[in-house]
């Protein structure tokens, strides 16, 4: 990361990828957390650290199903010599008041039912007659068959040492622990824990909300007809998904015309539902370049440090972009170029760590690995810009697929990773070690 | 993969992991395919090759803003002696009638605009003077502020060779190609491709709807206050996480008490929304074990072939489980043992495999990898067993975290893998190495 000053760079600067990243993290910042349903937080990051309210266990309690008893009374129990000893009843999980298990006493006790007073240690059930009188059992009759199995008596052919098989309470954490700590996310195992300690909901970052909307007046919906000089809508729905991806709740808004009035209404209207708003197209040179005609102009004429600034990166593909806050809450935007594969990229550069920062996580860009080029002829890329291919990678080996044109979406659906060429490197030849963005 | 005829042993029979996990994936299939939106589809397995209806681009077009010329008409340009051309209007994108060129004139062009009749190239706009007559330009006027940019006279100061930033009908897939094969995983950038031909739906196998519930009379909701006796329910959260980490819809029910006939119908309820049940507690051998009890009678009494079996595994932990088929459909369900640790790697081993065999995909395990064991002292397993402990991966070691009681869930939120012991090791000494079953 380049210790860029964002914004400060006069109208002709030419951006480098980590000037522009810099800028965008610099302006984005953590979503205010809420206190969110534990299974509706899943995959957020926790903003508080959780103590433990009570022990876990939160009281001794049976690994097994067997027989609670005292030591001194199957200290020398045998199959030959078995401890007769009377039960005096169940202890069925959940327990709240067990029966006292006095000398010569046991209570049959079930897997997570508190050790009833007076027992010292359990016996598992595969160690009795199970009340049966006919030698050991491997199990016992279910309570609704045979509810005389929690009276009468029962055969110990084993001894058990003191709280054999018993969970001491506070075994797992006790009170007053620091159960997760801030910055945690939160997945399966820890959703388990906070619902173990009693925790139904928890304090988070949410999810951000990213309104997608692609531009341009040659845009038709898939499954509509194609005119004359007409493409389909790929952009809008590649962004969206690409953004539930990065974890986000996606809108995707359909394409927008080429009218700067017809934009600039569209997204004042979405402003409402978006944490984060990203747009494809109209960002470069050409005369019919409506996003960068409307952005600078929504709803927040009068505030200063708003607005979007357009720029030229020091990037293939992906050149132009546009970064800055529209609306009274200043909202980010990012403006992504219209090609297919370069505005694709651009959101796996920006969007994507964006994102993730909206978040709250600490790790927000992709992993990267080092890899063999694997290509028949050396690769070629544009001095002073730092170049990203599609490639596919594995056993340390990277493959280039397809070609650099920024419209080849084929070979993207191909790809798995982005082979990075840097800014002042022109050729790679085969067998060389390049860098590697590994697209998950 | 053992080559077990599944269902085949005896009720006394001690089930390895790899017999159980083979008659799991031999009953359960992929789901139905069923047609989705694109976006609804976004994770899911495409059931058909799709073909390219039309070729991608669908007509020449520019890849820079700037003029369609003609060759000749530009060949000796240069700054000092540029070429003059007559302006004979804008090519936007979406165009469906472009202007003709003919020779000695030019036609404004934008990125994505078909390439004009009687044009053989295209010049940037850096290589003009944008018709403002007053040397090289950056860019273009807005149309909508300087709508005299369409006409006039235009001097462009380079020669452009044929086809020169003209993107090629076809260059990208041609009509009849394969977009994408049956089998294909849909991302974001497969769901680009498939929008990027017009496709608005595809026919996918659907996420598969999992309802999870947990069974015992000692479950207290999180967020209420516990009872003596009572511990809070944590199964039925973490699992309905861990479906929906996997790829499924998670339905979580509250804990069910250990009561038969309420279990039953609550399970004959919640058929209806179901394509894969889990019930975690109730398969071990107390007299309150009433998920055994309840399940071998689930609304199919008549039908051969379906209830669920109950069997012990060579596991650790995880040993009792059921398996098996319920309800007129026969919906495949997995009844897992009650505590937090065994439920958890149980669906690890288990549930997880088995979702993703109903969404179709191939590769349904945890990936594995080898690491050497960090650990002050020697792991001790038990003979005949696998046993899976909980372990915190990286840098190509593994350290065990916690221990192996399986109610251990505070050192399950803080493990990233699970370390495996095979049935025939009893000891793993520090710094041998392991499989690791990593937690994604």
């Amino acid at each position: 990361m380049s210790s860029a000053e964002p914004r400060t760079p006069g109208p002709d600067h030419l951006w480098s990828v980590d000037e522009h990243l810099a800028d965008v993290l610099a302006t984005v910042r953590p979503l205010e957390p809420i206190e969110l349903q534990l299974l509706d937080a899943q995959g957020c990051v926790l903003v508080e650290d959780v103590m433990v309210p009570l022990s876990l266990p939160p009281f001794d309690n049976s690994s097994m199903d067997g027989y609670a008893v005292r030591v001194a009374d199957v200290s020398g129990a045998s199959e030959e010599f078995p401890a007769d000893l009377e039960v005096v009843g169940d202890v069925a999980a959940g327990a709240a008041d067990p029966v006292r298990v006095g000398p010569g006493q046991a209570a049959r006790i079930m897997t997570g039912a508190p050790l009833p007073p007076g027992a010292e240690t359990v016996v598992p059930v595969e160690w009795t007659d199970g009340g049966l009188g006919e030698g050991p059992v491997s199990g016992m009759r279910a309570r609704s068959l045979a509810p005389e199995g929690a009276t009468g008596h029962v055969s110990v052919y084993r001894p058990a040492e003191a709280r054999a098989h018993v969970r001491a309470k506070g075994g797992d954490v006790k009170a007053g622990d620091r159960a997760l700590s801030a910055g945690t996310v939160l997945g399966p195992p820890q959703i388990a824990l906070l619902a173990a300690i009693g925790r139904g909901t928890v304090r988070v970052r949410p999810r951000p909300r990213v309104v997608v909307l692609s531009t341009g007046s040659e845009l038709v919906q898939p499954d509509e007809q194609l005119g004359g000089g007409q493409i389909y809508d790929s952009n809008s729905f590649a962004l969206t998904a690409a953004a539930r991806d990065a974890g986000a709740i996606g809108y995707r808004v359909g394409a927008v015309a080429d009218d700067a009035d017809t934009l600039r209404s569209t997204i004042e209207d979405q402003l409402v539902r978006a944490d984060l708003m990203v747009t494809t197209g109209g960002v470069s040179v050409g005369a019919y370049d409506v996003v960068k005609e409307a952005l600078s102009h929504v709803g927040d004429e009068d505030e200063p440090g708003a607005g979007v600034e357009f720029r030229k990166l020091a990037m293939q593909p992906g050149k132009p972009q546009g970064f800055g806050t529209v609306g009274p809450d200043h909202i980010p935007l990012l403006a992504l170029p219209g090609n297919p594969v370069s505005s694709y990229v651009s959101f796996e550069l920006f969007v994507r760590p964006a994102i993730r920062t909206l978040m709250g996580l600490q790790d927000v860009h992709r992993p990267t690995v080092r890899a063999r080029l694997n290509a028949d002829k050396a690769l070629s890329s544009p001095r002073g810009r730092r170049q990203f291919l599609r490639g596919a990678h594995g056993d340390g080996e990277v493959t280039p697929v397809g070609g650099s044109g920024s419209h080849l979406i084929a070979a993207l659906a191909q790809a798995d990773a982005l082979i990075v060429v840097p800014e002042d490197v022109e050729t790679v030849e085969p067998g060389a070690e390049v860098e590697v963005i590994l697209l998950g």
